[in-house]
């Protein structure tokens, strides 16, 4: 624990959830199979999730928080099996809004029982490409169903019953973890009382879907994928690198690669005239895809990729037509966009919100100046979290 | 020929240059090597050109276009050698800017001597990677050296020379052709008369550094590159593809893409929920690069984004000060953007425009409104010919 990063809080501050032990359940097995929304079924699925703060009572004070892409179900404080497990790079930070989830913190676990679970086919502990095939005893691979953000939600909705909860207080997420929020309200319109939409739109654009395509094309063409079955030997982390590099690119923004790199060399004011490592903005790249391959299986990647693909709110409950979609939607909504944020852009996520509106249902529409990117769910706390906090103590929820 | 795109003009139309030889021009041998910026030298270099229009009797009509990245010296008509050479694809259509480019159209060639030559280390007949080195007998690969924009504009000095043309009556490309104009406008002053900056800046920005740098990841780490000595054998294709894949999308905008290809599945109404080509968007993207991939060369995708990445006109020739280096310029300058290019931004190219401006040189600056992306500048060609058209007939050329 040594070389833990100083800016963030200890385990033992007032302010920090401490020391988190992950939980896992068995949600699917044999009579009762995790039907996908493909129409294939999966046996057996296990989910990792962590929860903070006590549910109280009437069971509700419930808040579920859904991570993004390359996150987890570890959403604050320091991770307890940081030494002994295999994810080293958790003795370093805590998790991936610790700054946001805490005691008196904007989600503040002192009032809230806060509950997050890992999604189906990430790999951070649910059930996953990696996992065991049942059916043969190797890791599923390309084998492993498609997964979709509405597969997602069912799922999360096994997990809060198996908990004991039957209406959510709030549930929230940021980029693909907002994608999750909306569905919650369209997928269980009578179990949500507030839905908080944080960089994120009801479908990602034909951009998205290219850069996508060609994160996974880096992948697929990476030898040492051999169709997903390598987990007998390396794994295609050249492929799995140059898709975070490209993807960490469409995170942040223009500006803010400007500010942060500009075209700064790394160690000299002149070019080297060669194809090195040269601007600090390559060295930045290089170093977050390397980092990345070492925490993140690329199967997993390529189905939480398809499942961004294919979220699409508006064909999936209104037949195109989003006004119809959100009619059905009964939680007060939030809806949170970053004026920089160029993958799910102010415009997009605008359309949610005057939609909203349109039919009539509780929205508010922020769109928040920051230099940040699609990163700035994450990263401009000091302005956003206010917001969340205010909005969690409303008393708009649908059924109030 | 029977393939051809029936969209474009027919070789004996009359607003056709009709068919076109290309020329080639050894212009540095022996005793006479060209020195590159890093120092390097090449004791040989040849330069494939193309001419339309007749130099007039005092040479004060010629025109140089600058290509961009993947473009060469063939501007308009059609290749006379489409059917023999290694160019099948020049016999479906015509030159890059056909549209613009020709007798009577908005850079008339009834009245203009059009020069354009394909740049050093692009692999369309100019020496290049691909070229055998002198010293070895064998392809150059990366022991080619690097190149920038600086040389291509002091070895189009040379070829200039060659023709018998002193000055220029105007430089114009777009793109890293815009950056060429500049680069022209700023080394030679006393040599240029007209400038014409197309969707170009004086520099990349720190997010199109990390574009370049992700498509070169790619080709690099393609087991087929063997560090660029692949001439004997398969070229890295699949990262030259993954790389074109990617700079497309830098090409086109948010809002084109959506009109072109929004969220439509290639062949059915629903998911199939597997890893292929699905969404029209991948297998536009899938066909670009497959098909950039049989006809431009790896090693000069390397070579030509570095280029890229190195050109920096206020750090050449102002020590990091645009206007200090803007005071060089003596060129009648003509800046335009476009409203959708997020590559060199309107933003970039109006502080190109307003720092001319402010150092008192003659320029005109426009944002022209588009979908169309960075490629703008070869599709818009209905709004941009006229402005182009109006200011190479204006006499405010810096001898006038």
């Amino acid at each position: 624990m040594n070389d833990r990063d100083p800016r963030y809080d200890a385990p033992d501050s007032p302010r920090s959830v401490g020391w988190v032990e992950a939980q896992r359940v068995v949600l699917a097995s044999g009579d009762n199979p995790f039907v996908l929304e493909s129409g294939t079924s999966l046996a057996e699925v296990e989910v990792e999730y962590e929860t903070y703060g006590s549910l109280n009572a009437d069971a509700s004070n419930a808040i579920l928080v859904c991570h993004a892409l390359s996150g987890d179900a570890h959403v604050a404080g320091w991770d307890a099996r940081a030494e002994q497990d295999e994810r080293p790079w958790r003795s370093r930070k805590p998790g991936w809004w610790d700054a946001m989830v805490g005691p008196g913190k904007f989600i503040d676990t002192d009032c809230y029982f806060v509950v997050c679970s890992n999604v189906l086919g990430s790999c951070y502990g649910t059930t996953a490409p990696a996992s065991l095939d049942p059916d043969t005893g190797k890791p599923y691979g390309l084998r492993f169903p498609v997964v979709t953000v509405e597969d997602w939600v069912q799922l999360q909705h096994r997990l809060i019953t198996h908990l004991g909860i039957e209406r959510l207080h709030t549930v929230i997420g940021g980029s693909l973890g907002g994608q999750q929020a909306l569905e919650w309200a369209l997928a269980f319109p009578n179990l949500v009382d507030r839905c908080v939409v944080l960089a994120a739109s009801p479908r990602l654009s034909a951009q998205g879907l290219g850069f996508n395509a060609v994160g996974r094309h880096g992948i697929m063409n990476d030898p040492a994928f051999v169709e997903g079955d390598y987990y007998d030997g390396e794994p295609p982390a050249i492929g799995l690198a140059a898709a975070r590099m490209l993807a960490h690119i469409t995170y942040l923004s223009e500006q803010g690669m400007d500010n942060k790199f500009g075209r700064r060399l790394r160690s000299s004011d002149k070019p080297a005239f060669g194809f090195g490592i040269e601007f600090e903005v390559e060295s930045y790249l290089d170093y977050q895809g390397r980092s990345f391959a070492e925490r993140f299986d690329a199967n997993s990647y390529l189905y939480i990729t398809r499942a961004m693909d294919y979220y699409d709110a508006a064909a999936r409950w209104g037949d195109g037509d989003l006004g119809a979609a959100c009619r059905r939607i009964k939680a007060a909504t939030m809806v949170v966009s970053f004026s920089t944020d160029w993958l799910y852009t102010p415009d997009q996520c605008r359309e949610l919100g005057a939609t909203l509106l349109r039919v009539g249902a509780p929205v508010t529409y922020l769109n928040l100046p920051s230099p940040y990117g699609h990163d700035a769910f994450l990263v401009e706390i000091d302005m956003l979290g206010p917001l969340v906090r205010d909005f969690l103590a409303s008393d708009q929820g649908a059924e109030s």
